[in-house]
């Protein structure tokens, strides 16, 4: 079996691929469906989310951190986490995570969003479904690396170790270095750029919800289908 | 003063630019301006490079790894060392390197080739040129990330925060952390995806010569002009 970790998405991937973005598209996008939401649909473009109001969908996503004007909901988990979704479709878009997965959708088959908070069930469903190869694609922020994202892609590459034998590409290697060098994962996510600035924006609860550690066991896991509003890419609890 | 570290290339660079492909495009370039090249033009194309045979330029570079039919040498820094070049233009085409070149020049003012063999000197020059930012770009592999170049963007790195105060971002946080967390310079080369293929095809010398840590003052440094040929940047000694 191999392991690769794209610190960018780069595209062409196999059967299985992970998702990452850990502030905080993927963070949200679990507790959202933790919290009883049927679905999610993750856009391509802010537009085709604001397309989908009026439906009976709630709209969560952000742009520079903050919420979208018409949007009911930014991208924080620490927002959504007292809400009860239960019955809703919640429709995302944010500046990397959404367009990460629509990346990894383009030839990945099991697609799956992961975060630090459901590591290891992000790492036990790859391996269960993986044939081959698993991959793991960070998001980034603005088409630059994250170490939030790199680090959280770390932490999975040592679970997937853990469950088997896996040969390892550098972005893996990398990743398992970011991981044991750079502390807990709070200390990893407040030095990365992206945490500090959602720091400096009064976000700061945000980051310490999104750097607990597999408290989670819901995999956000991409449906294929015909009945998907065009542009969108649907979620449901795995 | 910013030190930015793109694991892969990415654009819009700032005065001052460091492009690294340790294996081996920019550690071949630093030994032939060593061995007394006038000049280097490193072309966007193999067929850029073959349309300036006959001119009496000299052509190096790869596909694979490998020689490329009607080059008069491969990629290969154990190859071109012996060798007397004085009063000769080579003209360079490879995989990778070459490449991130014309993606740094695109914006850079101040571009040079760094390897591990050049590391120190290239810092200073870096340094000395800078008046807001350094970047230092990752050509990687095949448009994946290459530990090679990440460790010894890391090597840089730290010799930049030894000549003066840098904020840094996550790029070159990761970059210090392999660096720091991978062995030294031959060990993080062999581990990496791109020396081993190298040593399985026979190239381990260029690995091992790859890995030499600042044994040149020589940087390989763009020259801005109209007297080009199209298609391609020339770099001089500096």
């Amino acid at each position: 079996m191999r392991l690769r970790v794209d610190l960018l998405p780069h595209g062409h991937y196999p059967d299985v691929v992970l998702v990452i973005d850990t502030l905080r598209a993927t963070t949200t996008a679990v507790t959202y469906l933790e919290r009883g939401a049927d679905a999610l649909l993750l856009t391509s473009t802010p537009e085709v989310a604001l397309g989908l109001k009026g439906e009976g969908f709630l709209l969560g996503g952000e742009r520079g951190g903050l919420p979208i004007p018409g949007f009911d909901f930014g991208n924080s988990p620490v927002e959504a986490q007292p809400q009860n979704f239960t019955g809703k479709t919640v429709v995302m878009n944010t500046t990397n995570g959404t367009g990460a997965s629509h990346v990894a959708a383009q030839t990945g088959k099991h697609v799956f969003l992961a975060a630090l908070t459901n590591a290891h069930a992000a790492a036990r469903r790859a391996r269960a479904q993986a044939t081959e190869e698993v991959a793991i694609v960070c998001a980034g922020t603005d088409e630059r690396v994250g170490l939030e994202d790199v680090y959280t892609a770390g932490v999975i590459a040592e679970y997937l170790l853990a469950l088997g034998e896996f040969s390892i590409d550098d972005g893996a290697r990398i990743a398992l270095t970011v991981r044991r060098n750079s502390g807990n994962p709070l200390e990893a996510l407040s030095s990365s750029v992206h945490g500090a600035r959602l720091s400096n924006l009064g976000l700061g609860e945000d980051v310490r919800y999104a750097a607990e550690l597999s408290t989670s066991t819901v995999v956000p896991t991409l449906v294929q289908g015909d009945d998907v509003p065009e542009g969108t890419l649907r979620f449901i609890a795995g």
